[in-house]
């Protein structure tokens, strides 16, 4: 199929981007492609700040192009709708995760797994079909291909649903891949009590799974399970917990993104038992290979969702009324938000109202 | 059930140990249980030298019991039948892999996964039932219990079928487990040319797939396309060849148990496909979050096989007419052997001649 180009960048947007490797965010006033057939143009209600805008402000990965306008957990109301658009009218609550294009032909994207197409383009920081650079969620509009935009439900309040689009597509699509939405009562682990982790305990709690946490913080312990539901805690620097914990989960779904070893974890599976890895540290990750070999087990990778899984995980979410806990900041607090992300010192997603609706 | 235990070691057998970390093999006298009733006694006719004899002669695992006796690709002729023994019986050619006992009760065990028990005990540097400890194939007879000891078909010679009881099933099980058994015509990938890359290459062959091997060594193409059969060749130094292999691969085995980093060889697998990892690095392998979470790839373990696929695969391999590629020593060599294979100068498993039936 021909691909619908926009080269007519004319629409002036207010956005926060940084423009450097310092890492600070300023406002940002850019352009964004006039909406095309394919289109929607969306009014920015609310957007989570990942790790990976970290990531990406800091130039960590050496990728960076700026100045970046960060964001993929975006939540807001469409304002105008391409003629080639069926599937959403005006005034509909949508949200945009990581996805901004893909090329539509090959074997993944015309198989619903376009989040493995080889010329995947991200919210920002990517190249759009028609050249442009694309900015993500930290602005006030944002123009999207209606192929990767979502409906939101109804229940689910538009700012702690926004980080769904990614930290919960991400622990989302693994979970499903590994059987657990449809055979309830598995063990399963959640590694690290962070943006992911604590979506992926309500979500496997949700499935009716028995879960623990497996935490660096025993200050948690008591947040995971009374405020998440959580039924078991095991402090990761304990080795009479780890000791006790080996061989006792089916599935494990490993969100941090630090440096670590899959060593002590791999230990707490089941033979045959599967580590979903969704945290993408930097540098590699040791993987002793006793553990992997002695108990037949798997460790496996996930990125995000397609958008079909990204759907289908918002209803899931809808049906049993799950969102994050989120802490909700104002614009002009971002850079001091980033300051705490980098410290881990957040409950457990910020969330920057972006259009000022919430009285914070 | 009750353990049979044969408390009685009274019969005085010659073989061959090591006796500390200096690592040098000398012929040892020793004992061995009488035959108990569910036990069988085997004639040792030739035994692989495997390389994780080097690692427990060396000590390099922290857990060697001297003088330990090495070997566990064995193959034999079977001299006695214990009372409760219906599967064999006198003259028999029979194989003894890595496995000497089980707890016989648990759900490994009980399901023909044993090789997972978590008291699962070895060939040799295991303790037996009895409290004794295991002397492997390094030697002139063998007591083993029946129920870890297989049948090695009629039209596969007793000397290149040795290596098949360790190396074979090594790699034959995660092929299986892969579904390469029933579903020919995969894309496949063998990283390393060593004793169990060769023995994986023909069993990929002859189970009607595309072979690539991945090796440092640019010199075993010929060899690898042509004695082998492979259809192509990677040279893993080479950066243009790496890349040309992106994506191309279904499953890949990685037999290499040097220190290593997975993620070159992760970029080779299609996305969703598996790394099959059965060689077993001192040090934890290097596992780059990004190939892995980007391919949606997995790395598995496996780890030997069990009984029941240790036969399978005998029989499979029996069917095809698979043996190893084999350098035949007698047992005075066993040293001379052994520093060989510590520089991987082998083609591609050394195997003692132990009965001395071959004219070397």
């Amino acid at each position: 199929m021909a691909l619908e180009t926009t080269p007519n960048h004319t629409q002036t947007v207010a956005g926060w981007a940084a423009h450097d490797s310092f890492g600070k965010i300023v406002p940002y006033i850019f352009k964004r492609r006039v909406n095309g057939v394919n289109d929607v143009s969306i009014k920015v209600m609310y957007c989570g700040i990942c790790h990976t805008d970290l990531h990406f402000i800091n130039n960590d990965w050496g990728i960076t192009m700026y100045p970046v306008v960060p964001g993929h957990e975006i939540t807001g109301v469409i304002t105008k709708v391409g003629s080639n658009v069926k599937n959403f009218k005006i005034g509909d609550r949508v949200g945009v995760g990581c996805l901004a294009a893909s090329c539509l032909e090959c074997e993944f994207c015309k198989n619903s797994q376009e989040n493995y197409c080889d010329q995947i383009q991200f919210t920002y920081n990517g190249i759009f079909w028609d050249g442009s650079i694309t900015y993500g969620g930290y602005s006030d509009m944002l123009v999207a291909d209606h192929r990767y935009v979502v409906h939101v439900p109804d229940n689910l309040p538009m700012d702690t649903a926004a980080p769904l689009l990614c930290a919960g597509v991400t622990v989302f699509t693994p979970m499903k891949d590994c059987q657990l939405l449809e055979s309830p009562g598995k063990k399963v682990g959640v590694v690290g009590l962070g943006g992911l982790g604590h979506v992926a305990v309500k979500m496997a709690k949700a499935f009716g799974h028995n879960v623990t946490v497996i935490s660096t913080s025993p200050s948690k312990e008591n947040e995971a399970k009374q405020r998440l539901g959580a039924d078991s805690f095991i402090v990761s620097t304990n080795d009479e917990q780890m000791q006790r914990g080996k061989r006792t989960l089916d599935v494990i779904l490993d969100t941090v993104s630090a440096q670590h070893s899959l060593g002590p974890v791999l230990e707490l599976l089941k033979v045959n038992g599967t580590l979903a890895v969704v945290g993408a540290p930097d540098r590699p990750m040791e993987l002793p290979s006793f553990p992997l070999i002695f108990g037949k087990r798997s460790v496996k990778g996930s990125m995000t969702g397609s958008m079909k899984e990204t759907q289908e995980m918002m209803d899931v979410c809808g049906k049993h009324n799950i969102t994050c806990d989120v802490e909700l900041i104002k614009p002009d607090q971002i850079n001091q938000a980033l300051d705490r992300l980098a410290r881990n010192d957040v409950r457990y997603r910020f969330v920057i109202d972006i259009a000022g609706s919430s009285k914070l």
